[in-house]
């Protein structure tokens, strides 16, 4: 809903193959394909997933990431699926009793960058969605991913901790837009030159309806508001628009002089 | 599954509230509700709900976040929703046609924070399922909240476009653990020194049998060793069953001198 694909913006794939361990639930299997793709990932791997597999349930809730189902592959157990991967993540809850590092998805993040930058093959490992991943599936992992929640209500379901996962991988991608920008949709951001004169426009009308009660409070109250219509960010169309309105206000229409 | 909740641990709660605009579907609104909780987010506000409220089908993927669910509040329109509000900020697609300030949930999450040390109450608006926010809605929103993901698959679910806004405003409180740890179990990181004797203990039996072919190429193996044991950051337990491995595969059993 809230983000809208865009056909004329090439996609940007790639990264984490994304090892599911024993799926329970085939409707989270096509969830889990949706949010790997919204975050560029295609490459899913199944071990064992208990309802089989091509499984039709996965496809209803995959909402159109279908080429990442018809490309999952099936693996009979957690090594085999890593077999040819050179960093492996695994996410799982913390404390499980063993020594291992520990990242957030973000730290795992900027690592996994790092390490695809260098050419390796990376891994993402999830467990089933009621117990998640064993001891004994870990050992191949190089670090475990700890996802920061509300420690009372921490749990999450499958799909959804992908998309955690996968969603800090696609914010490394150095190609995306800036953390901020301001759209100003046709009209330029205003000059500097123009906001002078639309302040003059507006004060010298306010001089003509004795606006300002004392002299030696003008230049005190033209800064706070020049300031205030400043943090507007005014577009080349809204200085227009601003004239206009001090012209009507004080009765003139529009193009008087 | 993947991230255990912890009754051991404080809860760490509170934040934005979260405004539905028109959602329509109750399934939906109850798994915002648990992925707020997952993010320490309880006060949720509903504009006209399509199908009434309270909603039973919401109470199902709530997940046990009952209590969201019950202290939810209805409103009539998204003025009245966001009136005692000091910043909101609207998640939609780019590009309205609007003037406006667009972020990526990170960098909101910040300012929020900002906001949110100064006192100030915060608001984030979600639109209908299909539709998102349409234009009218948007004027009293200080800024679009934009979630990088591939433009060629960006459509994500109500929920999880909640997940990622609150997940990231959750990662900004500053009493969360850090972002990389090395979990050792019940045993403490080795010292160096116990360290440094575990490498003479093992090259004094490679030197016994001979493993090293010419004594000036010695000190760089040495030392490339070392550099690969260094690497595991092994605990005292571990380095324990080093001298073991060694002193098994030398044919001695533990404890012989």
């Amino acid at each position: 809903m809230t983000s809208g694909s865009d056909p004329n913006r090439p996609a940007i794939e790639g990264g984490p193959v994304v090892i599911l361990v024993e799926p329970q639930i085939g409707e989270n299997i096509g969830a889990v394909a949706r949010a790997m793709l919204n975050c560029g990932l295609t490459e899913l791997r199944l071990v064992r997933p208990r309802e089989g597999w091509p499984n039709p349930r996965a496809v209803a809730t995959a909402a159109g990431a279908d080429r990442v189902l018809d490309a999952a592959r099936l693996y009979p157990s957690v090594d085999y699926a890593v077999a040819d991967l050179q960093r492996v993540y695994a996410t799982t809850a913390r404390n499980r009793g063993m020594t291992q590092h520990i990242l957030t998805p973000r730290a795992a993040a900027s690592e996994m960058r790092g390490h695809w930058q260098a050419g390796l093959s990376l891994g993402l490992l999830f467990g089933p969605e009621r117990t998640g991943l064993i001891n004994d599936q870990l050992p191949l992992a190089d670090a475990l991913i700890s996802i920061p929640l509300n420690p009372q209500f921490a749990s999450l379901n499958l799909a959804q901790a992908v998309l955690l996962v996968a969603y800090e991988w696609f914010q490394t991608w150095p190609e995306l837009p800036p953390d901020r920008v301001l759209h100003t949709g046709q009209s330029a951001p205003a000059t500097k030159a123009a906001l002078v004169n639309l302040f003059e426009h507006l004060e010298q009308e306010l001089d003509a309806c004795r606006f300002f009660s004392t002299p030696d409070k003008r230049p005190s109250m033209v800064r706070n508001i020049r300031n205030a219509f400043e943090r507007m960010t005014m577009t080349e169309q809204e200085v227009r628009t601003f004239h206009g309105i001090v012209a009507g206000l004080t009765g003139r229409r529009k193009g008087d002089p």
